[in-house]
């Protein structure tokens, strides 16, 4: 071409200086961007109590075995239930690096074996206490694996997910890192519009739901739980239309304190939403394309999210129901998407009522109909966000707020950013072949493969 | 091993001097040697007319939308047919980099909005209009995505892929990337053993074919289309058969104007092969392996390709008829195939005789049988020059004064290369796990996959 | 965090002091751990003769070619059986670098073809004899393909895998890279336990057994061969307990010479397990999990390994048979394991015996579920080296002075460490999409697939 042609060009559509993230914003949440393999040192679930399911002789074939493995931010983690307490440590052998969910093997109550050389580790304090075939080796009682805290509530183990010198002494409360709970909040967060929100840290607190793996970063997964911008991706959704709402076209902020961001010295840090008060307004008309919204005619609800991730969908998908979601990373590119909706059923008669209904409409209308379009869109945004295109080009607006005050409180109170993971599973992503756990056709995910021979 | 020993080591076969390709050739094709992602700022086929059929009500699930997604040189484009006409926009919401036609949303005739949060842009100037949800925000009107110049003829889209600051002004015409035309170059292509060669230009002109993705780099599938040195991969095809051709073991230059290079000022840039004239000669004999060719009957025919990479087969296969070939670069290591046969069909019985002879025998014999060897072949060669190695260590012979004069031409007169894709399918190639768009056994390439919900 | 937070911060369980493998260990062994693609300049096991059927007119497709494709330590390699004789030459064309094997064409009984555009190589001196189609050029004997040597013995055909310029005259004879001999040896490695274990260089020597792909780094799966620490993983192998066997936990070194290492000038370089002599004590109890063996019952063998990684388990899986294995190196994450038993048989009757018990019994209970077992211990450990995380932070222990010895030993005598692939499958990992050889589902490894069109 020549020099006067290349002279004359110029960018019709550049990146507009109106953008809502501008330079100074993108400052502000620098660490955020930095967390493509989550946040470390913090609760995290990991299985459903019912997926850890204790049996006599871990070592029988013909049983399933008490103990599963799963990656959460990079960490190889291994669960074992004895007596009915849940104990977890790092999955992977300190010798080799094999994982030890991975052909279970358990000779006592106090320990787990490596199936493959026999170093047997204490699942109290993860030390090294003897070797099958070694029994007097120096090794042992002088080294071992990180172990993790574990609390089970309401059907669902969490686990605290630790950097290896992070001291157990400083470990939160687990509900340091749950939602805001109610009534405790109710002067804080009032919301006449419908009854306190139920906490599976409540007494009959009746928690049911799914697990399942998304194909793209945590981050841009949860982003799209508080989003309040995107009702048009579920104006179709059957729950929608089962219940004869009419949705708005979406919601606008029309207040500075339309969002209330928590960062009280113990407790959960993040923010409230304040949707479906004055603080927000609906919008029912965009004349540029001709829609009118007529008898608006929702579901009231209102969201919030806490570190490390944490969404509360109050008042969802009915009264005195809550629906949790998780977006628990696994590598910088995977992560254990999970739904949960809690209740309190004081009566076996309300855990059947609930449990049948939960079964019957919201597994296949919520969480699958309605949350599949969700799971949908978080993946479409994965090949911009993949190589950082997305942090840096996106261009973000006045409704993004939520998103925005998210990274930004999160950047100031995570309790660590996860490093890449060292040793495992994603942390090369370059073969010659799909390894073992996907040349099967399997794609590799959450949970470790179990092999009996 | 002995310091002796390796002092003896020495390189029985190492890359010879008498290689075609000599330092000072592959000097002169330095740009070409960059082009791993095609060239930019030019003419490509997009799609079929047929492809994009148009419907009313796009947003209706139960019709098949009027919007395509493709890839083309990194750029994902959105197509869009309105009242018959075509338009083309970058496939990549300036919000959150979603693909606008991953799931066809479009509210009237002007627009294409984001099925996400409802961002609109026009289709004549890709100017951000309106988003749904918020439609007096102030990014409004402020920002826009790229849009592309269209033209369709004889069946097919075309499309001109441009760098966001390519000036539309600039824009050549189709015609400076389509093959040579006849008559109008009759005196400067003499061809007394065939008549004229149609153009998909020309009136009446119908175009037959078909288009598939070709797992490899665009150059090396390119060089095959006109590569006079490769008859012996087609000597079993039963195309050759079924017309009792014999074929000779090849063609080789015999004089220095044996190919025509054409540099005009305008009009399309490329090279001439005097395939079958005076200036090529058969090889009917290979002494060394005892091979001899007697009776000689072939189908005469001529090469040409021009920029971006268009091959032309006058007088193939059958008079009367040219196949036409584009190798549209999707990313570094695939392409879309393009094999296109025109006709001259004036009349209706000609246009379904044509049809007839092309879906009973063209199609299976020539598309598929025939060049399906070729698509074969260039699989073949991605392992030798996915790394480099082929492009420093092939060792050219004088039949490769095609490929040679071939990367020269287009050193000197492409209108840009194409940057490796940011945000795009393909920027990212080292996953934890395979993607989506492939997690379902489908291989992610061309089209975009459509989802509804 | 607060700073007194970070402060406090101490790991609980670190790299331990106590691991066998210390700094001036690992210093030993270095170029071991550089050689992830393998040794080069030695003999490797290629196919097994049936695998190369010698048929008339390799050209017709009705026939099964005598000519197959594989990659040993990055190396692509064609072998053509003609008269009898096994060749090996590079499959790579000078021209293009198409493998040649992937398409079979042979015009006569002392060259290879390349199918795409006839460039023809002696089999005996690789050099480029003629071109189909221009038999004059230039470059005709003027370069060539790389040659290797074979050797065919006991229905196996191996190759001498040599860099380019690795001279001829060096190649050292197969029985220097081949396990110890008997009983030329029987004065140096006496064993009062068993007969003389046979040699597939012996007379009446038939070798029976498989290979397959295993996905992982050859060395990893190498150790694991000769790995005297994880007989845990067997103990439930239907071999062991249809024979009755009671094995041990494991097997201690108890004396400074239980390992033998071999660096004599010539002959193999290796090293030799006094196993099941006074050298090495059966652990028979473990007081910490309450484990006692009784009534010991076991199978008496012995292993050894020599470079380039060839296992001998001598009397094993009985009396007067020797289970061979090699590890060959296809990518840096991928390896062909071979397992191979050898028994003498001078009559045909003897012949017929042993290859009755050797399909009816050794191949399901030996190669495949006593050493599947092996096999997925292997891949088990791929995350872990994958990245060079295993290689540093292993804690190894006595037990593991066998892979110890070997790393250094392979270290000092190696006879060259592979450079990583160039132009070549498993050179560049990182693809827009599976490529060919994967898109269909299958996963690329040993063998090239063939095509016919």
């Amino acid at each position: 071409m020549t020099e006067q042609v290349v002279r004359r060009r110029v960018v019709q559509h550049g990146i507009s200086d109106s953008r809502y993230n501008d330079a100074k914003s993108q400052s502000q949440y620098q660490p955020y961007k930095d967390a493509a393999w989550g946040f470390i040192n913090h609760w995290y679930p990991a299985v459903f109590s019912k997926e850890l399911v204790e049996v006599e002789g871990d070592s029988d074939e013909d049983l399933v075995p008490s103990v599963k493995g799963i990656q959460i931010a990079g960490v190889p983690i291994a669960l074992r239930r004895v007596n009915g307490k849940v104990f977890a440590v790092k999955d992977q052998c300190v010798h080799r690096g094999i994982r030890l969910s991975e052909k279970p093997m358990c000779f006592n109550k106090e320990t787990i074996t490596c199936w493959y050389h026999g170093f047997t580790f204490n699942l109290d304090d993860g030390k090294l206490s003897t070797i099958v075939a070694n029994p007097d080796d120096k090794l042992i009682g002088t080294t071992g694996i990180t172990t993790y805290p574990v609390e089970e509530v309401a059907g669902m183990v969490f686990v605290f997910v630790r950097e290896d010198d992070f001291p157990l002494e400083d470990v939160p409360p687990l509900s340091d890192d749950l939602p805001f709970r109610f009534p405790e909040n109710n002067e804080r967060f009032p919301h006449p519009l419908w009854p306190d929100t139920p906490s599976i840290l409540d007494k009959d607190a009746v928690a049911h739901g799914m697990h399942r793996t998304g194909f793209g970063n945590w981050r841009i997964a949860c982003e799209n739980g508080f989003d309040n911008a995107h009702i048009l991706v579920h104006k179709d959704n059957s729950i929608v239309h089962v219940n004869d709402w009419v949705l708005p076209l979406g919601i606008l902020p029309v207040t500075d304190d339309c969002i209330q961001v928590v960062e009280d010295e113990t407790g959960p840090k993040g923010m409230m939403q304040w949707l479906f008060t004055e603080k927000w307004a609906p919008v029912l008309e965009n004349k540029e394309l001709g829609l009118k919204i007529d008898n608006l005619k929702g579901r009231f609800y209102r969201t919030s999210v806490v570190l490390p991730g944490v969404l509360m969908v109050e008042n969802w998908p009915e009264e005195h129901v809550v629906q949790y979601e998780w977006y628990v990373p696994i590598t910088d590119d995977t992560h254990e998407y999970w739904e949960v909706l809690v209740k309190i059923c004081p009566t076996e008669e309300d855990r059947k009522k609930y449990k049948y209904r939960f079964d019957r409409v919201y597994k296949e209308l919520c969480l699958h109909g309605f949350n599949d379009c969700d799971l949908y869109a978080r993946e479409a945004m994965q090949h911009f966000y993949a190589d950082g295109t997305g942090w840096d080009n996106e261009q973000l607006v006045s409704t993004d707020i939520s998103p925005v005050t998210w990274r930004k409180l999160a950047s100031r109170h995570n309790r660590g950013i996860a490093k890449p993971g060292k040793g495992v599973y994603g942390a090369v992503k370059t073969h010659s072949t799909r390894f073992k756990d996907t040349a099967d056709g399997k794609r590799p995910a959450y949970f470790v493969d179990q092999v009996w021979f």
